[in-house]
């Protein structure tokens, strides 16, 4: 069935359906001018919004719209978990071509769904409207956090260690894998990492209650994320290459690719792991605390003046580049 | 200049000037993963969002960038007043084609942000991302409301007043002129109604204080809006052809295209006036006590069985039908 054939309130009334998944916060969802919501008392607020745009951040070829809608909301609770807030609330707004499949849009929604009630998200607001190109998928996340708990990029301190979750490439070598359809075996966790990211909500949260200096979450690569970083806290960095946190499966995919693993932990992106500096006597209590949590320290941060180093595995020491996507500057997107 | 000579973060940079008109709401704007802010205590949030796709919404060749911007947030500004609320903040996620140039980019948001001073909105986030084809503007505006002041569309009972402000049809007017490119003396005031529709905050946050029982934003033609307050409420109403309130202007250009002036009023669209229903005595109140706002009694609710109900100029009762528009269905929008 086709989308014209349901029509915007038909889709809507579809849409509507299993959205509230934490009622005591929301007085009104779907269906009026606005979402009428109940914050918690003396918490901020926080507010994020991204935009993916067919053909410029995902291809059809290769995520089907389960994974994109579940993909579209994810990007978007990770940047309230590099906060170390609680998401809450989103608003969701898609551009649809009319010839689309109103199983395509129902499916999208399911995704969209899924991760929304596996993280008690509420959706309470959006926008269907059509595309005469391809689709458009914008995601507002509101989340809450405690007062004089929230972690800026801003607040890293010469001698804090440098610590990130995870493993990081899988994503990269994912998408890499699927954009060149990689005869290579053994990449479905590299695939999964690429399509249905984690966002590390729940580790966000721990970053709030030890206070860590200062939090991203990893959706540009490594070397942009701690670019970031050094940029708005004013100090340097220094990592070390053989400490990066990487899989099995991606250094497996780094001998038949022939690209170095490393690459795509630094400069492969959409990892939506977190990056944090901590003193740290924090990090040792967070480690000790928290054994099942994987965390990596892989460098520490430095005077503003040492710029951002990385130290190879013959222990050279070389500028990092930013790296990661730069929209407008003419290149294809990672 | 194109937008690929100054790249992304070139880009936001020059977004962030300006953004933010209170301060004592704002603890982080642009610039982290996600905004900071400080809600007032004890009152509901507020949230609402609007997707504009370019041939879809507008065209840049009846719309120029400055007034796209402004139109974009106010729209969206329109539905926090169709709560009774306060709009305070707004995310805003641009998709634009490589070619653009950096003055039309300048001059979106100039008009963004010339809005959002007017009514004291911070512009506390967003996306800028490239776009394959045409331009997409997705605006997220949060608001406040106190706690029980809240005006739905559902709160319509038998016996209210049907009251609208302004003038009607004015917007649908001016898309007219704009579209066919009448050759139409004196038509500005209704293009100016289309490319720079002026939300009624002022009014909306009169019928919080009055406790009107049913508030709509008339953004899809005064019919449409009214089956909505009918169809959430379960009442019926009657509308009088002659009280529509029309202005000199759409008179006239109604004599010069030939179609009926209340057409334009009932199924034109983005008018952005309101539409509320409340006790005759409240209506009563609220004219004797604000005599410069201009009100309009146009009808009252009747019981559900009644349905919605034109009375022509002749004194003739015929079934009003919702008409505005439906995405996806396969017409034009108006």
């Amino acid at each position: 069935m086709r989308l014209s054939a349901v029509g915007e309130f038909g889709l809507i009334n579809r849409i509507k359906q299993n959205t509230i998944n934490d009622h005591s916060t929301v007085r009104c969802g779907i269906g009026d001018d606005a979402a009428v919501l109940k914050p918690t008392g003396n918490m901020l607020q926080l507010a994020t919004t991204d935009m993916l745009v067919q053909d410029v951040h995902f291809s059809l070829a290769t995520i089907g719209p389960w994974q994109l809608g579940y993909k579209a909301l994810a990007v978007n609770i990770s940047d309230i978990a590099a906060m170390g807030g609680l998401p809450r609330h989103a608003l969701i707004s898609v551009a649809l071509p009319r010839a689309v499949s109103v199983a395509f849009v129902e499916q999208l929604y399911a995704g969209l769904k899924a991760i929304a009630a596996k993280y008690a998200l509420n959706i309470v607001g959006g926008d269907t409207v059509s595309s005469p190109v391809g689709i458009v998928i914008n995601v507002t996340v509101l989340g809450e956090a405690e007062q004089d708990r929230v972690i800026y990029r801003s607040g890293a301190r010469e001698g804090d260690w440098l610590v990130v979750s995870g493993t990081l490439g899988d994503s990269a070598g994912g998408l890499h894998i699927l954009r060149e359809q990689l005869d290579f075996a053994g990449g479905e966790p590299l695939v999964q990492a690429h399509l249905l990211p984690e966002p590390q909500v729940e580790l966000g949260r721990l970053c709030a209650r030890y206070q860590v200096h200062a939090l991203n979450d990893i959706s540009d690569g490594l070397a942009s994320e701690l670019h970031e970083i050094c940029a708005a806290s004013g100090c340097g960095a220094v990592i070390y290459q053989d400490r990066l946190p990487l899989s099995r499966e991606l250094g497996t995919l780094a001998a038949f690719t022939g690209q170095a693993a490393a690459d795509y932990a630094l400069y492969g992106g959409e990892d939506y792991q977190l990056l944090f500096t901590a003193r740290p006597e924090t990090v040792q209590r967070m480690l000790q605390d928290n054994p099942k949590i994987k965390l990596t320290v892989v460098g520490e941060t430095a005077a503003k003046e040492t710029g951002v180093v990385l130290v190879d595995e013959r222990g050279s020491s070389m500028p990092l580049l930013p790296g990661g996507y730069n929209h407008f500057a003419g290149g294809e997107k990672r």
